[in-house]
């Protein structure tokens, strides 16, 4: 199996699809930025009134629990229902799963009222909503003993998802085959938002991409790719983040075939 | 008639008015900023409770519906209706009119219910909000058919308010005269935020010039002589966002005296 | 007394401290980032059925009142009581005291219900907390005639805290000894979140050091020496912002004892 990273990315710049957010305060910035920078449209929308029609002139869902409440999360089943009938992709990010029982509840909720298509978080809070006990230490990973491979692969047929767990190498499992994305630098882990603007990336790509195993990998690869990138035209986490974007921008079809390290399982 | 555009940016400058904004979670940051890089003074404040008096010591209002919900645009309502006592110019940004019945019902509702100076946004929101059947596709504009000056001149008239169309080319209208700014650069349109940032800078200028439709020309005209300067100075569309604030920050005589494209017709 | 600056910051990287934040939607990013490039670890979480447990796994307790509404706030006193329960220090940024009635009270009602270890503002908000007649114009400071250290001494000893008030010289003060901070550049209140992001770099060392004043006095030397290195490489506020970042980031034991200008009163 070839995958063809830049024909997808080729497909979001064409296509130009909307992917409409209910994220948190925190990123929503960047989350909407990379949505634009990559070619596609950003759309937020919250309100329980108009979740379901926004949803519908979209071609992704992306759910981000980050800065969650009780009246947040129904817009989000709102919408994921519009979604759901729609039949576009529902990403969840379980940000901060573990950290407190209303996120895990929350989540396990999310799961089980609506259809979500891709589930994506960090180790630790990708375990916890596995049913592993983990404590997590607020919207930062800690250390997961068990392997990780299996519990994308365990969670991914329970819930019949694909599971992503971003980490230094990124692990992607639709329950049949496994990617894992070799991408990245470490600096991306010296700001924030760029676990929030992964997820976003994974929902534009899954715009354009039946497959979300390979929609999620493909995306990721040219988001950390950018990131090799960049780490050499800045000079620390602030001028990283801008040249960041200016490398997503740029990306081309050389660049991505030279340095994208995805490997099939 | 001259425009005297950088007699303008030196009142904001001298007289740094503050700016009362209910504006969108996507954009606050750069809402704000945008308008403190041009010497003026930004606040964001939505409590119902407080709206009022935080209007009574602005210059001006701007409100933006990006992430509106029911409750937060009745907090506008009564920051509005402050402005309107106390005669500070409420701008309008109708973001995302026409993507759901939510948007458009409260932007008629704003436009009923409290006097609106001037209504602002990209072709197929302003074509909306002017009447015309036309469904925009989440928050970037699609072709409007109809002639654009000609929907300006409609509902400015209609309103009696000043109307402005941002787009490669901006188009103001204060039902009597129409002016035409004809700076900016396409990278403008690669980036989240330059759209709700110009309506911050329109509520900046109106701060400072009782003809709205001068302040707004001159106001975009600014913004965007900047843009086409940063544009020379970075790599892409992160770093073309830090160089158009800093280029703002600089723009001085000379250079807005030689650069400006404002066409009255 | 020698204050051993670099060291805290030593402690900040190596313990790296949850810093739990309820602040403003317009800096939240900022705040978070700030916090994240010095070494520790953010999490930003407002939901009042999460709000103490949160702050159960923190180690410092950031509050800002920026955006505040009534229900905001109720989820700051759920937070503090927790914060208070755990002996880990509570800092309040007085964020536009003395603009609205709203503001004021809900800033006393925080002071006399829950335990208050650091308030922080500038000079016309922190007057105002103190009990001064200062009528505060928005979000930026105003003058304010009375000698403002014993404006600071005045409230540490009445609120039983340390009192920052940050300016071109920053005030702290516990109600015993003074430090005066004399760092800092002037291009930091020319863009917006300054303040803000200064509030969190006190909270983030306040998490590794008892003696409030000492741990805020050296945090903001740290955030200010930062500044004053970024400003030599950037070209106006955009790029500021980004080499701020970048110089925290890079802040090591030399540069911090060359440059450091704390005096004790």
């Amino acid at each position: 199996m070839k995958i063809d990273v830049y024909g997808l990315l080729e497909k979001v710049r064409t296509q130009k699809p909307v992917i409409h957010h209910l994220t948190n305060w925190v990123t929503i910035y960047d989350c909407a930025n990379i949505v634009k920078v990559f070619g596609a449209s950003p759309v937020m929308a919250h309100a329980k009134e108009e979740v379901a029609e926004m949803s519908k002139i979209a071609s992704a869902l992306v759910l981000n629990i980050g800065t969650l409440t009780v009246d947040f999360v129904e817009s989000m089943k709102i919408a994921a229902k519009s979604a759901n009938e729609k039949g576009i992709p529902v990403i969840l990010d379980v940000c901060g799963a573990g950290a407190t029982k209303l996120r895990d509840e929350k989540c396990f909720e999310l799961l089980d009222e609506v259809k979500i298509n891709i589930i994506k978080g960090n180790s630790s809070e990708v375990a916890r909503i596995a049913g592993e006990n983990v404590q997590t230490k607020g919207v930062d990973a800690v250390a997961v003993e068990k392997n990780l491979i299996e519990i994308a692969k365990g969670l991914a047929k329970k819930r019949n998802c694909t599971v992503v767990i971003t980490g230094k190498e990124d692990i992607i499992c639709d329950g049949k085959k496994t990617l894992i994305v070799k991408n990245g630098h470490q600096m991306m882990s010296n700001i924030v938002g760029t676990g929030c603007m992964a997820t976003s990336v994974i929902g534009t790509f899954a715009a354009v991409e039946n497959d979300l195993a390979i929609a999620s990998a493909s995306g990721l690869c040219c988001f950390e790719i950018a990131s090799e990138i960049a780490v050499k035209s800045s000079n620390g986490p602030g001028t990283f983040k801008e040249a960041l974007y200016d490398s997503v921008f740029q990306l081309d079809k050389k660049t991505i075939e030279k340095m994208s390290k995805i490997e099939i399982l």
